[in-house]
Protein backbone atom coordinates (compact mmCIF):
# COMPACT_ATOMS: atom_id res chain seq x y z
CA UNK A 1 0.00 0.00 0.00
CA UNK A 2 1.52 3.48 -1.29
CA UNK A 3 0.99 6.33 1.60
CA UNK A 4 -1.50 8.80 0.65
CA UNK A 5 -0.60 12.94 -0.49
CA UNK A 6 -1.40 15.63 1.50
CA UNK A 7 -3.03 17.76 -0.65
CA UNK A 8 -3.60 21.39 0.79
CA UNK A 9 -6.03 23.19 -0.93
CA UNK A 10 -6.64 27.08 -0.82
CA UNK A 11 -8.60 29.30 -2.92
CA UNK A 12 -10.14 33.14 -2.03
CA UNK A 13 -13.87 33.58 -1.70
CA UNK A 14 -15.33 32.74 -5.21
CA UNK A 15 -12.69 30.40 -6.38
CA UNK A 16 -14.87 27.62 -6.16
CA UNK A 17 -12.80 25.26 -3.63
CA UNK A 18 -15.80 23.66 -1.79
CA UNK A 19 -17.50 21.93 -5.16
CA UNK A 20 -13.91 21.35 -6.64
CA UNK A 21 -12.92 19.05 -3.42
CA UNK A 22 -16.82 18.03 -3.24
CA UNK A 23 -15.89 16.23 -6.96
CA UNK A 24 -12.31 14.93 -5.24
CA UNK A 25 -14.28 12.87 -2.64
CA UNK A 26 -16.41 11.37 -4.22
CA UNK A 27 -13.51 9.07 -5.14
CA UNK A 28 -12.67 6.56 -2.12
CA UNK A 29 -9.26 7.56 -3.04
CA UNK A 30 -9.43 11.04 -1.08
CA UNK A 31 -11.13 11.88 2.12
CA UNK A 32 -11.24 15.19 3.98
CA UNK A 33 -9.78 15.95 7.39
CA UNK A 34 -12.07 16.91 10.41
CA UNK A 35 -11.02 19.90 12.10
CA UNK A 36 -11.25 20.23 15.65
CA UNK A 37 -12.82 23.57 17.05
CA UNK A 38 -13.31 25.23 20.45
CA UNK A 39 -16.71 26.58 18.29
CA UNK A 40 -19.94 24.90 19.66
CA UNK A 41 -21.78 22.53 17.33
CA UNK A 42 -24.46 24.56 15.00
CA UNK A 43 -27.88 22.86 14.88
CA UNK A 44 -27.67 19.49 12.94
CA UNK A 45 -23.80 19.63 12.81
CA UNK A 46 -22.26 16.16 14.32
CA UNK A 47 -19.28 15.47 16.23
CA UNK A 48 -16.57 13.89 14.08
CA UNK A 49 -18.29 14.93 10.78
CA UNK A 50 -18.56 18.39 10.36
CA UNK A 51 -15.57 19.05 13.11
CA UNK A 52 -14.68 17.37 16.19
CA UNK A 53 -16.06 19.68 19.37
CA UNK A 54 -13.39 20.02 21.85
CA UNK A 55 -12.56 22.45 25.08
CA UNK A 56 -10.58 25.24 24.57
CA UNK A 57 -8.21 23.85 27.65
CA UNK A 58 -8.22 20.82 25.60
CA UNK A 59 -6.82 22.43 22.37
CA UNK A 60 -3.93 24.56 24.18
CA UNK A 61 -3.29 21.04 25.58
CA UNK A 62 -2.86 19.29 22.53
CA UNK A 63 -1.19 22.54 20.81
CA UNK A 64 1.72 22.18 23.51
CA UNK A 65 1.56 18.25 22.86
CA UNK A 66 2.20 19.61 19.03
CA UNK A 67 -0.83 17.02 18.39
CA UNK A 68 -1.83 19.90 15.68
CA UNK A 69 -0.31 20.03 12.46
CA UNK A 70 -2.00 23.48 11.94
CA UNK A 71 -4.20 26.04 13.95
CA UNK A 72 -5.49 29.09 13.94
CA UNK A 73 -7.71 31.23 15.97
CA UNK A 74 -10.77 33.20 14.64
CA UNK A 75 -13.00 35.26 15.81
CA UNK A 76 -12.35 33.51 19.42
CA UNK A 77 -12.14 30.13 18.35
CA UNK A 78 -9.21 27.97 17.91
CA UNK A 79 -9.67 25.75 14.42
CA UNK A 80 -6.97 22.97 13.32
CA UNK A 81 -6.00 20.10 11.89
CA UNK A 82 -5.59 16.52 14.35
CA UNK A 83 -2.37 15.51 13.14
CA UNK A 84 -2.44 11.51 14.24
CA UNK A 85 -5.56 10.93 12.42
CA UNK A 86 -4.49 12.97 9.08
CA UNK A 87 -0.94 10.61 9.33
CA UNK A 88 -3.11 7.50 10.25
CA UNK A 89 -5.11 8.33 7.24
CA UNK A 90 -1.92 8.96 4.43
CA UNK A 91 -0.28 6.02 5.75
CA UNK A 92 -4.18 3.97 5.11
CA UNK A 93 -3.28 5.23 1.66
CA UNK A 94 -5.95 8.14 1.57
CA UNK A 95 -5.12 11.17 -0.25
CA UNK A 96 -6.48 13.87 2.26
CA UNK A 97 -7.66 17.22 1.27
CA UNK A 98 -6.96 19.88 4.43
CA UNK A 99 -8.88 23.17 2.97
CA UNK A 100 -7.15 25.78 4.70
CA UNK A 101 -5.93 29.20 4.05
CA UNK A 102 -3.02 30.71 2.86
CA UNK A 103 -1.00 31.33 7.18
CA UNK A 104 -2.15 27.72 8.02
CA UNK A 105 -1.34 26.22 4.35
CA UNK A 106 2.45 27.64 4.92
CA UNK A 107 2.83 26.38 8.98
CA UNK A 108 1.23 22.38 7.24
CA UNK A 109 4.39 22.88 5.02
CA UNK A 110 7.03 23.44 7.40
CA UNK A 111 5.61 20.47 9.89
CA UNK A 112 5.15 18.60 6.89
CA UNK A 113 7.31 19.39 3.83
CA UNK A 114 6.00 16.87 1.65
CA UNK A 115 2.40 18.28 1.84
CA UNK A 116 1.49 19.63 -1.98
CA UNK A 117 -0.15 22.88 -1.59
CA UNK A 118 -2.07 23.86 -4.34
CA UNK A 119 -4.06 27.22 -5.36
CA UNK A 120 -7.23 27.58 -6.55
CA UNK A 121 -8.30 31.00 -8.40
CA UNK A 122 -10.74 32.60 -10.30
CA UNK A 123 -9.74 33.52 -13.80
CA UNK A 124 -8.85 37.07 -12.34
CA UNK A 125 -9.65 39.31 -9.65
CA UNK A 126 -12.22 41.11 -11.28
CA UNK A 127 -14.03 38.10 -12.30
CA UNK A 128 -13.52 36.76 -8.34
CA UNK A 129 -15.35 40.59 -7.76
CA UNK A 130 -18.34 40.12 -10.02
CA UNK A 131 -18.72 36.42 -8.45
CA UNK A 132 -19.04 37.86 -4.74
CA UNK A 133 -21.33 40.68 -5.95
CA UNK A 134 -23.82 37.97 -7.79
CA UNK A 135 -24.32 36.45 -4.28
CA UNK A 136 -26.96 37.86 -3.16
CA UNK A 137 -26.21 36.77 0.44
CA UNK A 138 -23.15 38.57 1.03
CA UNK A 139 -22.71 42.44 2.63
CA UNK A 140 -21.05 44.95 0.99
CA UNK A 141 -18.79 45.17 4.06
CA UNK A 142 -18.01 41.23 3.48
CA UNK A 143 -17.39 41.68 -0.07
CA UNK A 144 -14.60 44.38 0.60
CA UNK A 145 -13.09 42.31 3.51
CA UNK A 146 -13.07 39.52 1.57
CA UNK A 147 -11.43 41.45 -1.66
CA UNK A 148 -8.86 42.67 1.34
CA UNK A 149 -7.99 39.51 2.33
CA UNK A 150 -6.94 37.88 -1.19
CA UNK A 151 -5.41 41.38 -2.15
CA UNK A 152 -3.23 40.70 1.31
CA UNK A 153 -2.55 36.66 0.91
CA UNK A 154 -2.48 36.52 -2.94
CA UNK A 155 1.64 37.74 -2.80
CA UNK A 156 2.23 34.14 -1.22
CA UNK A 157 1.48 32.28 -4.09
CA UNK A 158 5.44 32.16 -4.83
CA UNK A 159 5.22 29.22 -1.64
CA UNK A 160 2.28 26.77 -3.23
CA UNK A 161 3.33 24.23 -5.97
CA UNK A 162 0.65 24.09 -8.25
CA UNK A 163 -2.02 26.90 -9.29
CA UNK A 164 -5.14 25.95 -10.66
CA UNK A 165 -7.64 28.62 -12.29
CA UNK A 166 -11.40 27.87 -11.83
CA UNK A 167 -13.47 29.25 -15.12
CA UNK A 168 -17.07 29.63 -15.14
CA UNK A 169 -18.11 26.23 -15.08
CA UNK A 170 -14.98 25.09 -14.84
CA UNK A 171 -15.44 22.59 -11.72
CA UNK A 172 -14.81 19.56 -13.20
CA UNK A 173 -11.66 20.63 -15.31
CA UNK A 174 -10.14 21.47 -11.79
CA UNK A 175 -10.82 18.22 -10.47
CA UNK A 176 -9.56 16.81 -13.11
CA UNK A 177 -6.07 19.17 -12.86
CA UNK A 178 -5.62 17.96 -9.30
CA UNK A 179 -6.24 14.14 -9.78
CA UNK A 180 -3.46 14.68 -12.35
CA UNK A 181 -1.27 17.20 -10.09
CA UNK A 182 -1.50 13.96 -7.81
CA UNK A 183 -0.49 10.93 -10.10
CA UNK A 184 2.17 12.97 -11.63
CA UNK A 185 3.70 13.88 -7.72
CA UNK A 186 3.17 10.22 -7.13
CA UNK A 187 6.15 9.89 -10.36
CA UNK A 188 8.05 12.89 -8.70
CA UNK A 189 11.80 11.26 -8.55
CA UNK A 190 12.42 13.31 -5.20
CA UNK A 191 9.55 10.97 -3.46
CA UNK A 192 11.62 8.22 -5.03
CA UNK A 193 14.73 8.76 -3.29
CA UNK A 194 15.80 5.32 -3.07
CA UNK A 195 14.84 4.24 -6.22
CA UNK A 196 17.90 3.39 -8.73
CA UNK A 197 19.33 1.37 -5.40
CA UNK A 198 15.80 -0.22 -5.32
CA UNK A 199 15.90 -1.07 -9.07
CA UNK A 200 18.76 -3.46 -9.00
CA UNK A 201 18.11 -5.40 -5.89
CA UNK A 202 14.23 -5.73 -6.54
CA UNK A 203 13.50 -9.01 -7.54
CA UNK B 1 -1.74 30.26 -27.47
CA UNK B 2 0.05 28.56 -24.59
CA UNK B 3 3.72 27.42 -25.05
CA UNK B 4 4.67 23.60 -25.30
CA UNK B 5 6.46 21.51 -22.85
CA UNK B 6 10.01 20.50 -23.82
CA UNK B 7 9.40 16.25 -22.86
CA UNK B 8 12.81 14.32 -22.40
CA UNK B 9 12.26 10.45 -21.80
CA UNK B 10 15.35 8.23 -21.51
CA UNK B 11 14.86 4.72 -20.61
CA UNK B 12 16.94 1.54 -20.36
CA UNK B 13 16.98 -1.07 -23.18
CA UNK B 14 13.69 -2.92 -22.16
CA UNK B 15 11.62 -0.35 -20.65
CA UNK B 16 9.25 0.21 -24.00
CA UNK B 17 9.78 3.94 -24.56
CA UNK B 18 9.21 3.55 -28.71
CA UNK B 19 5.74 1.94 -27.73
CA UNK B 20 4.67 4.76 -24.58
CA UNK B 21 6.02 7.63 -26.79
CA UNK B 22 4.36 6.05 -29.91
CA UNK B 23 0.92 6.13 -27.95
CA UNK B 24 1.33 9.94 -26.91
CA UNK B 25 1.92 10.41 -30.63
CA UNK B 26 -1.53 9.60 -31.09
CA UNK B 27 -2.68 13.26 -29.94
CA UNK B 28 -1.86 16.24 -31.95
CA UNK B 29 -0.81 17.75 -28.37
CA UNK B 30 2.61 16.05 -28.95
CA UNK B 31 5.21 15.96 -31.67
CA UNK B 32 8.30 14.29 -31.44
CA UNK B 33 11.51 16.21 -32.76
CA UNK B 34 13.54 14.46 -35.55
CA UNK B 35 17.09 14.37 -34.76
CA UNK B 36 19.75 15.15 -37.17
CA UNK B 37 22.16 12.82 -38.44
CA UNK B 38 25.59 12.51 -40.20
CA UNK B 39 24.83 8.75 -40.72
CA UNK B 40 24.03 7.93 -44.32
CA UNK B 41 20.27 6.90 -44.38
CA UNK B 42 18.99 3.51 -44.25
CA UNK B 43 16.84 2.25 -47.31
CA UNK B 44 13.52 3.24 -46.69
CA UNK B 45 14.50 5.70 -44.31
CA UNK B 46 13.33 9.14 -45.69
CA UNK B 47 14.97 12.58 -44.91
CA UNK B 48 12.91 15.06 -42.23
CA UNK B 49 10.77 12.20 -41.02
CA UNK B 50 13.25 9.64 -39.85
CA UNK B 51 16.10 12.13 -39.30
CA UNK B 52 17.79 15.27 -41.12
CA UNK B 53 20.61 13.89 -42.87
CA UNK B 54 23.51 15.98 -42.98
CA UNK B 55 27.28 16.38 -43.61
CA UNK B 56 29.67 15.92 -40.66
CA UNK B 57 30.87 19.30 -41.63
CA UNK B 58 27.27 21.13 -41.76
CA UNK B 59 26.50 19.42 -38.10
CA UNK B 60 30.39 20.63 -36.93
CA UNK B 61 28.66 23.85 -38.26
CA UNK B 62 25.45 23.66 -36.42
CA UNK B 63 27.57 22.63 -32.86
CA UNK B 64 29.74 25.84 -33.54
CA UNK B 65 26.84 28.06 -34.07
CA UNK B 66 24.84 26.59 -30.99
CA UNK B 67 22.65 25.59 -33.35
CA UNK B 68 22.09 22.07 -31.34
CA UNK B 69 20.06 21.57 -28.20
CA UNK B 70 22.27 18.17 -27.70
CA UNK B 71 24.26 16.00 -29.45
CA UNK B 72 26.48 13.25 -29.16
CA UNK B 73 28.70 10.97 -31.04
CA UNK B 74 28.39 7.30 -31.72
CA UNK B 75 30.04 4.88 -33.88
CA UNK B 76 32.00 7.68 -35.88
CA UNK B 77 28.41 9.63 -36.29
CA UNK B 78 26.51 12.50 -35.01
CA UNK B 79 23.33 12.75 -33.86
CA UNK B 80 21.91 15.79 -32.45
CA UNK B 81 18.38 18.03 -31.83
CA UNK B 82 17.96 20.77 -33.50
CA UNK B 83 17.11 23.88 -31.33
CA UNK B 84 15.01 26.39 -33.86
CA UNK B 85 12.71 23.20 -34.93
CA UNK B 86 12.07 22.48 -31.57
CA UNK B 87 11.49 26.15 -30.11
CA UNK B 88 8.98 26.78 -33.35
CA UNK B 89 6.99 23.81 -32.49
CA UNK B 90 7.02 24.49 -28.70
CA UNK B 91 5.91 27.82 -29.93
CA UNK B 92 3.27 26.55 -31.67
CA UNK B 93 2.06 24.81 -28.46
CA UNK B 94 3.05 21.50 -29.31
CA UNK B 95 4.46 19.42 -26.89
CA UNK B 96 7.72 17.77 -28.08
CA UNK B 97 9.02 14.50 -26.68
CA UNK B 98 12.88 14.06 -26.94
CA UNK B 99 13.61 10.33 -26.85
CA UNK B 100 17.37 10.61 -25.86
CA UNK B 101 19.76 8.46 -23.59
CA UNK B 102 20.77 10.20 -20.04
CA UNK B 103 23.88 12.11 -21.17
CA UNK B 104 22.18 14.17 -23.73
CA UNK B 105 18.84 14.66 -21.50
CA UNK B 106 21.08 16.13 -18.78
CA UNK B 107 22.74 18.50 -21.76
CA UNK B 108 18.93 19.47 -22.32
CA UNK B 109 18.17 20.22 -19.06
CA UNK B 110 21.42 22.34 -18.55
CA UNK B 111 20.28 24.55 -22.14
CA UNK B 112 16.95 24.43 -21.41
CA UNK B 113 15.24 24.35 -17.29
CA UNK B 114 12.15 24.24 -18.57
CA UNK B 115 12.65 20.76 -20.25
CA UNK B 116 10.70 18.05 -18.03
CA UNK B 117 12.92 14.61 -17.58
CA UNK B 118 11.17 11.45 -17.15
CA UNK B 119 12.56 8.13 -17.09
CA UNK B 120 10.54 5.12 -18.34
CA UNK B 121 11.93 1.92 -16.01
CA UNK B 122 11.15 -1.84 -16.09
CA UNK B 123 9.95 -2.77 -12.51
CA UNK B 124 13.31 -4.07 -11.82
CA UNK B 125 16.84 -4.68 -13.34
CA UNK B 126 16.25 -8.55 -12.65
CA UNK B 127 12.38 -7.94 -15.14
CA UNK B 128 14.70 -5.88 -17.54
CA UNK B 129 16.98 -8.65 -18.24
CA UNK B 130 14.23 -11.24 -18.64
CA UNK B 131 12.74 -8.53 -21.11
CA UNK B 132 16.10 -8.20 -23.09
CA UNK B 133 16.59 -12.10 -23.19
CA UNK B 134 13.23 -12.76 -24.26
CA UNK B 135 13.63 -11.06 -27.36
CA UNK B 136 15.12 -13.45 -29.65
CA UNK B 137 17.12 -11.14 -31.58
CA UNK B 138 19.62 -9.53 -29.29
CA UNK B 139 23.22 -11.65 -28.79
CA UNK B 140 24.77 -12.13 -25.25
CA UNK B 141 27.31 -9.69 -25.93
CA UNK B 142 24.34 -6.93 -26.44
CA UNK B 143 22.33 -7.82 -23.81
CA UNK B 144 25.71 -7.24 -21.52
CA UNK B 145 26.60 -4.20 -22.87
CA UNK B 146 23.28 -2.94 -22.38
CA UNK B 147 22.41 -4.17 -18.81
CA UNK B 148 26.23 -2.67 -17.73
CA UNK B 149 25.10 0.85 -19.58
CA UNK B 150 21.80 0.35 -17.04
CA UNK B 151 24.31 0.17 -14.43
CA UNK B 152 25.98 3.02 -15.14
CA UNK B 153 23.67 5.33 -15.90
CA UNK B 154 21.08 4.72 -13.69
CA UNK B 155 22.53 6.63 -10.83
CA UNK B 156 21.98 9.71 -12.56
CA UNK B 157 18.28 9.59 -12.32
CA UNK B 158 18.17 11.92 -8.96
CA UNK B 159 18.57 14.44 -11.77
CA UNK B 160 14.99 13.68 -13.27
CA UNK B 161 12.02 14.63 -12.58
CA UNK B 162 10.54 11.98 -13.18
CA UNK B 163 10.33 8.03 -12.85
CA UNK B 164 7.70 5.99 -14.49
CA UNK B 165 7.27 1.77 -14.09
CA UNK B 166 6.18 0.08 -17.28
CA UNK B 167 4.76 -2.91 -15.79
CA UNK B 168 4.38 -5.86 -18.08
CA UNK B 169 1.44 -4.78 -20.67
CA UNK B 170 1.49 -1.35 -18.73
CA UNK B 171 2.37 0.96 -21.65
CA UNK B 172 -1.29 2.90 -21.72
CA UNK B 173 -0.71 3.06 -17.80
CA UNK B 174 2.71 4.65 -18.77
CA UNK B 175 1.10 7.38 -21.32
CA UNK B 176 -1.81 8.22 -19.06
CA UNK B 177 0.89 8.97 -16.05
CA UNK B 178 3.13 11.12 -18.72
CA UNK B 179 -0.17 12.95 -19.64
CA UNK B 180 -0.74 13.40 -15.81
CA UNK B 181 2.48 14.73 -15.82
CA UNK B 182 2.51 17.09 -18.55
CA UNK B 183 -1.01 18.46 -16.92
CA UNK B 184 0.28 19.18 -13.43
CA UNK B 185 3.53 20.80 -14.59
CA UNK B 186 1.62 23.35 -16.73
CA UNK B 187 -0.16 23.95 -13.34
CA UNK B 188 3.51 24.44 -11.51
CA UNK B 189 4.00 27.62 -9.87
CA UNK B 190 7.27 27.71 -11.08
CA UNK B 191 5.87 28.02 -14.74
CA UNK B 192 3.41 31.22 -13.51
CA UNK B 193 5.99 33.49 -11.99
CA UNK B 194 3.85 36.43 -12.56
CA UNK B 195 0.63 35.05 -11.69
CA UNK B 196 0.22 36.73 -8.68
CA UNK B 197 0.72 39.90 -10.17
CA UNK B 198 -1.37 39.29 -13.80
CA UNK B 199 -4.08 37.96 -11.33
CA UNK B 200 -5.11 41.72 -10.37
CA UNK B 201 -4.64 43.06 -13.68
CA UNK B 202 -6.56 40.81 -16.01
CA UNK B 203 -9.53 41.68 -17.04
Amino acid sequence: MNKGLLIVVSGPAGSGKGTVNGKLLESDAYAFSVSATTRAPRPGEVDGVNYHYVTREDFERRIRAKEMLEYTEYCGNYYGTPLRETLEALNAGKNMILEIEVEGALNVKRVYPEAVLIMLLPPSFAVQEARLRGRATETEEKILERLERTRAELPELSHYDYVVYNYDGGADTCADDIRAIVRAERCAVRRHRTAAAEYFETH
